[in-house]
């Protein structure tokens, strides 16, 4: 990798406005910022998302403690690598893959065991061992970055991270041309998991609480249903994507026996449930996390996602703390920071 | 079908004596032997397995009340068909399946939607709808029978329906042969997965609590563990059957990310877990109940699968309550019914 520090023109600041976890709190601090280690590049924010995760990191989830965040976009403002392969990245601007893996065990050299995503000696972005990016500034491995076409704006590329999560299942669920499918849950990562799978599926329902966010979706030609806690058992496949313990029963309640249930939701703590539905119905059942970057940016270029819909607010980073506790009102869309002038 | 009853030489009783569990009891009474409906068999038992289904059942599961038991060789005495029908089965000793189905659906027409055992219209041999196999007779469509070899002793074919469980796994898994195998659990159910398993799998370990139990294993060259409730994540396949709730932890435990999960245990009741982990290691979880018999026979035909050391005892139908109160004990193996002169 080399030991060369490479920084664009414009000099950056030593500190920085950070958004901080700390044993159940969250505020907004000054933070040192960040030197990117080697293969790293240093990023400057454009814009961050606020992820459910990060709401369940805040209560206790993954024990993390730092600057949480993992939806962004950015300008990569200095890179610590040799000078040809820092020219290729300074100025960019980029969105990045999460996972930061050490590229050399078996689950990093095989797509199948997720390529790099279950590296066990990752860190991941605001969630696992690493600051993330609710910050004026971050670093990622230079082959974490992803460069934003031109012609995308800011609000539409900081979705490539759940959109990216979204396409995982494209991948991970076989034959989803036969799928008659169902989507339990009309969050911000339900409504993204809908708005890819309507490209893959004969037949698509999204099963909601909240009639105004499943509007989104009727122009986009998507069957919805408001409070359909139960179904008729005749779907193929349903994606839980509540973010909430109570999908998992509603999930069941659409499934045909031997159907495919794909769990999304991820919340702090243990949740109570009969699981011998799973067993008496055959039922596959297929965790899923995160996903890769082309396939979400692919999408978000040619249009067939178009996220600008979801975005309930945008606010400046330091009000931080406010947008949190706006985000965990029920029904909110995606929350958005911005560093501004003053951050 | 025709209407047509013909009966053995051997004229049968009227009168039978049969397990009976109602409301979380369990006691020995007289009942009139059953009718086949057309299209069935009267079967006399001959022998019967105490399942720990059986013993969930007592305690509510499937909110069951009537005769239990699902595992059994028996003689045909009766057949409620066409002549030339009747003859081929009249005097048969026969095992059977235990999902009796329409015959008509998309469930029963489709190899991949379970071949009728996911039939919405069944009912199950002592389980859902049916009156079981823990009675001097009992009845089973024809289309449920399989001839037992003369070969085979009566002990090792009332194994046949477990065994069948065990080898839907294989059926279920792809890719076995490159699967580094766990199995959970040194129950019947678990000894009997190990013992098919291990012609398919590279590499197998059962991980169970008692080691007089896990000896049986050793002397097939398979691995064993006590108490191995932490595993160091590294199997590909774990099939967790030790019918309790602990056993997904352990599973868990030794599963590696994006491996598979086969749940094999049901139980009564809810039962309190964190699943996150599912979804962060992105586990493929196959639940898994019944299998079909033809895999099952051949395996206790060709000497693949020998369970003759599983069984722990043999007790006369009469003193069936006794026999599930020997059954509730930890460690006990397979317990055997078998009606006498006197039952």
């Amino acid at each position: 990798m080399g030991d060369t520090r490479t920084a664009s023109a414009s000099s950056e600041k030593s500190l920085m406005r950070a958004v901080v976890v700390t044993e159940g709190t969250i505020r907004v601090e000054e933070r040192p910022v960040p030197v990117p280690p080697p293969g790293e590049a240093l990023l400057r924010l454009r814009m961050a998302g606020i992820c459910n995760t990060d709401l369940e990191i805040v209560k206790g989830y993954m024990a993390f403690q730092g600057v949480p965040g993992h939806e962004f976009v950015a300008d990569v403002v200095e890179v610590h690598a040799p000078a040809e392969e820092a020219r290729r990245w300074l100025g960019r601007r980029v969105v990045g893959a999460i996972n930061c893996s050490c590229g050399e065990c078996a689950f990093c050299l095989s797509e199948a065991l997720g390529g790099g995503r279950h590296c066990p000696r990752r860190t991941v972005l605001g969630i696992l061992g690493r600051d993330g990016a609710l910050a004026e500034y971050l670093t990622l491995p230079l082959r974490n970055l992803h460069e934003v076409p031109a012609a995308m704006d800011d609000r539409t590329a900081v979705f490539a991270e759940p959109v990216a999560a979204a396409c995982a299942i494209v991948e991970q669920v076989p034959a989803l041309e036969h799928c008659r499918a169902v989507v339990v849950g009309d969050g911000k990562l339900g409504l993204l998991i809908a708005m890819v799978l309507r490209h893959h599926v004969p037949e698509l329902l999204v099963v909601g609480r909240h009639r105004e966010k499943l509007r989104l979706l009727e122009t986009l030609d998507i069957a919805t249903r408001v409070d359909g806690t139960t179904g008729d058992r005749s779907y193929d496949l349903v994606v839980e994507a509540t973010g909430s313990p109570s999908g998992l029963k509603t999930a069941l309640s659409h499934l045909r026996p031997r159907g495919t249930l794909v769990l999304k939701s991820t919340y702090h703590g243990p949740i109570t449930r009969d699981l011998s539905p799973l067993v008496v119905d055959e039922i596959t059942l297929l965790g899923s996390r995160c996903g890769r970057m082309e396939p979400a940016l692919e999408r978000l270029t040619d249009g067939r996602v178009r996220p600008a819909g979801l975005i309930a607010a945008q606010y400046p980073l330091r009000f931080a703390a406010e947008a949190f506790n706006h985000a965990r009102q029920p029904g909110i869309l995606k929350l958005l920071l911005v560093p501004g002038s003053d951050s």
